[in-house]
């Protein structure tokens, strides 16, 4: 069927792309990621030459100031000499994860001859969004055809023709392999997405990765589900009981690993009892690794008491002021803490539930009780003791990969894998000589009770 | 805070409420179903009463021909002698079910001393919209109290003396338990309905339970994740190779059995192959059931042939006549089934996709091969072989109890358990003596590797 509306056309091409692919077995989803990883080496001078051009175009915008050089570099393909192979080497990483669908994770026999399987299967049709970075493309077109999904990219503008070059060749190299070619798209234009958002009945899944103005408007302008995260607005709660050198070593690497990261604490909560012992200690810390921090007015006048290590530090008067109460709701993505004093555990627990973006938070404790009260209590995708919140990530989790991180609480929460792009089917089969029926079920005269019984998980055997 | 909007107020309480239930144990949950159930066994006078009311307007509502006689019967709590005490062992028997939070899915040892748990854990606050019955109200209360989320409940109007009371009870119930009386609220008013649905901030999911045009309002009016089934376009395929028991089995069961359940069939495929044999005995055994027959042309000629089954049958004259395009797109919930002849299992699969609700659909075969076709190419809920679409249901699946159906193709699909109203988060928890940071982890120099070893999964320890 043909669509006067090119978006339409572009969604139903990828649905029957979707369903086309349905039929194939698995390792032919191994060879056409083969295929592209191949297609992509042999075609590296002609990306990095359309790379080039769009680096020129955005020094200019850099120069007129109308791009923050932090994007140019994220652009750059070349910024650093292995980013090509490493985007290459991702595609093999991806292919070597064990495959996400055909899993059983449900099965019972329900009657002689009757066998109820739950396997994972695709979603069917995504639409990824993203911002800047070119490499993205390789990563998500690995991630789609590895869990079998097909999918529609728009990256940004600012890497067009680097995109054109990437999805003509990913196109020609799909064309080599049983996958249709339209198993991925590529699309360019903002007008093109809201076009997109409208087609809920071909495409079963819209990814944002990218800033929160980018994934909020995503969700107020479609009806298909969005994968996305709102906010990274993490705390770290450090609680009577807790340790010095613990408190150390978790605040200030949550704070100052990767400031840029969702991962990366905003707020510090510390218990009123530790004002005049631990907090010092911990202010100086944090004051030596650089961090600014706005403080309430509990913790900073325990910090200006002359005895404090903090008010003797070199950078007191440059790095520590008053808090304005947005700060507390506020995602610095920069060496700047949110610091806050609190009467007990549950005070911590209710600031951070009405405050934090759900993304991850942390205690440090060394009481059991308060420990297991934060896990509970606390409504985020993380909840940890005496960690950082930076382990909230796909790699360090174990997943081999990273879909993106979802503040979302149904599908999927947190760092996601390639779980995060499958779904399940329900798989009935009767092997009686009449098939099966419902009729001859229930507590009538000459009807039977379903059986109910376990059947092994695992591999599925269809 | 209080707010001046009564919907905001009651959405935050609702919040509230499920926060502060999350520090209980599981114990209480248990205690809050039974103190429920007790109470509605004592009101159960006062509970029928104010259901008399509503019959008594509904009775009006018949004779003015505004209302249908099974509306009527649907609100009716005495309808038949044991609905009300089916109700409450209703209670009962979602008590009895294994508990879907604090379950491990996912464990790993991320480094001596660091665990990391993936557990089970309620997704928050439920605004569940239904119609009519009101013995629903118990039903959603229990799977909601069992599953630790909070819930707002929306029924219809027709129902609100008893709604009214129930809801009164009910409070009263949690008031004498550790969960807070705002766990469960209940509200009447339609223009309440559409300021929830942009209370994203504080509800979670809404689960529509109804007509399809309830579902898709709801769909269209609110950014908050929506469970529910837009259809039940559910069809049956019977592939050359079928043979006539099993055909005539399956199909007359999946299209009579219960005519108004969104599991029947509404669509009959036929393989070509079959017209002048399987074909007249199936559409004989269709009519013998009272089936309206809705033929394309080369089905429809096939029985009229002098010497077929069909042609004979007394009700031939009255129950078949020549289908239009729209009877392959509607849901009859009645008497009535489309029937198309196809060309090959592909053909059906390619209808099927198209026209189908994606939420049951059936092949009738002898042939492996066009069984796993069709199971991998059917993008629905439930790819049956053999059997009748309508064991697609949660208590046929051995859930136990069914929060709905979902023809959703994200977190949950199909007919939906407990396990649909969880969510999970990721617990990690460092024992070593400074904390965790993520600075020790990488391939830098004095740096380590992740060990990523798998852990016991089953009950959370924590």
């Amino acid at each position: 069927m043909a669509s006067s509306d090119p978006s339409t056309a572009l969604a139903q091409a990828a649905r029957d792309a979707f369903t086309a692919s349905q039929l194939l077995d698995a390792s032919e989803r191994h060879l056409a990621l083969i295929a592209v990883k191949d297609a992509l080496t042999a075609a590296k001078q002609e990306i990095l030459e359309a790379n080039r051009k769009d680096i020129e175009a955005a020094r200019d915008q850099v120069a007129a100031g109308s791009m923050s050089s932090s994007l140019l570099k994220r652009l750059d393909l070349e910024s650093s000499a292995d980013k090509y192979d490493s985007m290459l080497q991702g595609i093999l990483d991806v292919d070597s994860l064990p495959d996400p669908t055909g899993q059983v994770t449900y099965a019972r026999t329900l009657d002689d001859g009757l066998e109820l399987h739950r396997v994972t299967c695709p979603i069917g049709v995504l639409l990824i969004i993203f911002e800047a970075r070119p490499e993205v493309i390789a990563n998500i077109t690995a991630l789609a055809i590895k869990s079998g999904n097909a999918a529609i990219l728009k990256g940004g503008k600012e890497s067009i023709h680097t995109q054109n070059v990437m999805s003509r060749v990913i196109q020609s190299a799909l064309a080599t392999t049983k996958l249709p070619s339209a198993y991925i798209q590529t699309v360019s234009t903002r007008s093109e997405i809201a076009s997109l958002l409208s087609q809920d009945r071909y495409i079963d899944l819209v990814i944002p990765r990218g800033s929160n103005s980018l994934v909020k408007s995503i969700q107020n302008g479609t009806r298909i589900p969005v994968m996305g995260h709102a906010d990274g607005l993490c705390a770290v709660f450090v609680d009577e009981s807790a340790v010095p050198e613990k408190a150390i070593n978790v605040v200030v690497d949550s704070k100052t690993t990767y400031t840029a990261a969702c991962n990366s604490a905003e707020t510090l909560l510390i218990h009123e009892a530790l004002l005049s012992t631990l907090w010092p200690k911990l202010a100086a810390a944090l004051l030596s690794a650089k961090v600014a921090l706005r403080c309430d007015e509990s913790t900073l006048a325990a910090l200006t008491s002359s005895s404090s290590e903090a008010a003797s530090h070199p950078a007191f008067s440059t790095l520590v002021s008053a808090s304005t109460p947005e700060d507390y709701d506020t995602e610095f993505l920069d060496l700047i803490l949110a610091v806050k004093a609190v009467p007990s555990a549950a005070a911590a627990i209710q600031h951070i539930n009405s405050h934090s973006s759900h993304h991850t938070d942390a205690i440090v404790t060394e009481s059991d009780e308060n420990a297991r009260a934060f896990s509970r209590g606390i409504d985020s995708a993380g909840v940890y003791v005496n960690a950082s919140t930076r382990f909230a990530d796909g790699f360090r989790y174990g997943f081999g990969t990273e879909v993106g991180v979802s503040t979302g609480k149904t599908h999927a929460r947190g760092p996601v894998g390639l779980e995060g792009l499958v779904i399940y089917k329900y798989q009935v089969r009767s092997t009686a000589a009449a098939g099966h029926g419902t009729s001859a079920f229930g507590s009538g005269p000459g009807q039977k009770p379903f059986l109910h019984t376990e059947l092994p998980l695992g591999q599925s055997p269809f």
